[in-house]
């Protein structure tokens, strides 16, 4: 294994460090760690907080900015941050509009964020959650009960942050990333694994007419191995996969403020259809060159015009990673006029700028 | 070799095609191929071209667009585009101010490139051109006399391009142009080699702790091969290497529009000094995931503050690519308050958006 860190102890740290001197429109706190707006907290806005394990730069704490999240908490690669670190950092961006935890579904970042809301509400804080789990490939996994978060949780982080600077309140808020969780859908392949610093090599081996389809975005295993032949091959197979299990429901748990506890709420996710419009995600998990990602977005492009789905906006580019996967995710989000105007509003954050 | 690719024959189409698809800011000729922002020409402003091989994404096309480059023209991978793609680009964004093409210091670039000046200048166009050679890695290489043009060309293309925007004519640009040249430098390190789809295997070899040391952006070797330890101690090698070499005179060609042929100039770069003020730029060279970036930014600031450099503004990610290259090239561009205003101005392209 060779990568441009010291020790896989310091390497959390030592990266942290160097983000927050390239943004000094990002404060750090070290203990417990997490990273908010420098001008945090921000008067009469609610505030936006998610986190998640390390690995997956840009997300989260390049989405830390004006018009996005207030602020992130990360974990050590590929494990939760710990309750306190997110209770912590609710505490420091609550203006008293409220705190809304953003949660990619895994098994321990939905524990420990759980906790950290029961814990703020003790504290008087206006708190509530919402749940992301937009990945179709998978049902269950090793790190999830019900399908895990992937990238549509940068579009929601975007467009919750354009809400929320808005001026929209805790309820509406949390009406709006139900809303975007089920219009959301992402599909992931791998061409070549991870490689964890701790482990010291990669995560699975493929051979070279391989690909992991349905991929984590930690190097866990998706629906299964299947032939690679190309590119066009390889993003049809994607796109049809999205398609035919985009309909989904759960029941998750939403915390209720009044009663001071979680209720069971059945969610529905529906499957895209011709007419729809979206936003379409093109998301590197690794090391794909961008040219390539412009190959995969000619061919999404093509399929959802023969598909009948309209892209009004796109992000190509690096958003959702998981270190140095040789992959690529596709996120197609269901939007209305009023999603673009929140996508299009502005944000200044590290890794989303306009 | 496994890529996100159809054929080797097909993928500089398909993914222009995807580039062009993805952000309608753009406009793209197929015969001869090239980038124009979908407004151009604009009115009375000097139009900024470049181009080279591809493989370098999002260099150039990624900076297409307003604030920033009229026009770019892609190669084949690492291979320098003709003169007629750069002419008839030429021909598609001057307004009548004039075009301004900024060159790579590579032979290919160089003589396709002082062509297309030569016929542009034939068509009546007011015509010049700026040669970028920033790598102090290399006097000579593979694919050049002299150093080698790098990551600066990117702040380059920034900072001309808000001159232009903001009306400096094509003199003043030229002089912007060697000055800017002339206070950058760049050092490059690969722990990996990219892969070339027409070659289908890595251009070098390294052991498990081996790097390049002074690596260039096509996977020709550097200085020479040196043992890879850490994070710190290979940016400390860098940033040494890129300090003691900095001070560098040679002879370029000038185009005098009055004689209508080229003339030789001494330059002269000057070494990097305590107290000066820089842009710093964190490039990935392809693969390297963005939180290790990070590590290296955080450990170049440390070697600053100890120099005495401070630096004004920075840029952490993936500009001037290698395809899939595992290495980073770090460039530190010595500004005034002037240059750090026009960094700060408005861009609106693919890959700088602020």
């Amino acid at each position: 294994m060779k990568k441009l860190i010291n020790s896989v102890e310091q390497v959390i740290n030592e990266q942290i460090s160097g983000l927050a001197h390239a943004h000094p429109s990002l404060r750090v706190n070290d203990e417990p760690l997490y990273v908010v707006r420098a001008d945090a907290p921000v008067a009469k806005k609610v505030a936006l907080i998610s986190g998640g394990g390390s690995g997956h730069e840009p997300m989260h704490a390049g989405f830390v900015g004006k018009g996005m999240l207030d602020g992130a908490c990360p974990g050590e690669i590929f494990t939760s941050p710990t309750p306190d670190q997110m209770y912590e950092c609710g505490l420091a961006v609550d203006s008293g509009e409220g705190v809304l935890l953003i949660i990619k579904n895994y098994t321990g970042d939905v524990l420990n964020f759980e906790t950290a809301v029961e814990l703020l509400h003790g504290e008087g804080n206006k708190v509530a959650s919402i749940l992301v789990d937009d990945d179709v490939a998978v049902k269950d996994s090793l790190y999830t009960a019900g399908r895990r978060g992937v990238a549509n949780t940068v579009l929601i982080e975007k467009l919750l942050g354009a809400a929320a600077e808005q001026g929209a309140d805790l309820d509406k808020l949390v009406e709006l990333g139900h809303k975007l969780n089920n219009h959301g859908h992402s599909f992931g392949v791998a061409l070549a694994a991870c490689t964890v610093p701790a482990a010291g090599k990669p995560s699975f081996t493929l051979a070279d007419n391989e690909m992991e389809f349905g991929v984590g975005i930690h190097g866990e295993p998706g629906i299964e191995r299947r032939t690679f032949t190309n590119l066009n091959d390889t993003v049809d197979q994607m796109f049809n996969t999205l398609i035919e299990n985009g309909d989904y429901k759960r029941t998750i748990r939403v915390w209720d403020r009044e009663a001071g506890d979680w209720l069971e709420q059945e969610q529905h996710k529906t499957a895209l259809k011709a007419g729809d419009k979206v936003i379409a995600l093109v998301n590197n998990l690794g090391s794909v060159p961008l040219s390539e990602l412009y190959g995969v977005f000619g061919r999404l492009q093509h399929n959802c015009q023969q598909f009948g789905i309209e892209i009004e906006r796109n992000l190509v580019g690096s958003y959702c990673t998981s270190l140095d996967m040789q992959g690529v995710s596709i996120t197609l989000l269901k939007v209305d006029e009023q999603d673009l105007a929140l996508f299009d509003y502005a944000a200044t954050t590290p890794a989303l700028h306009w």
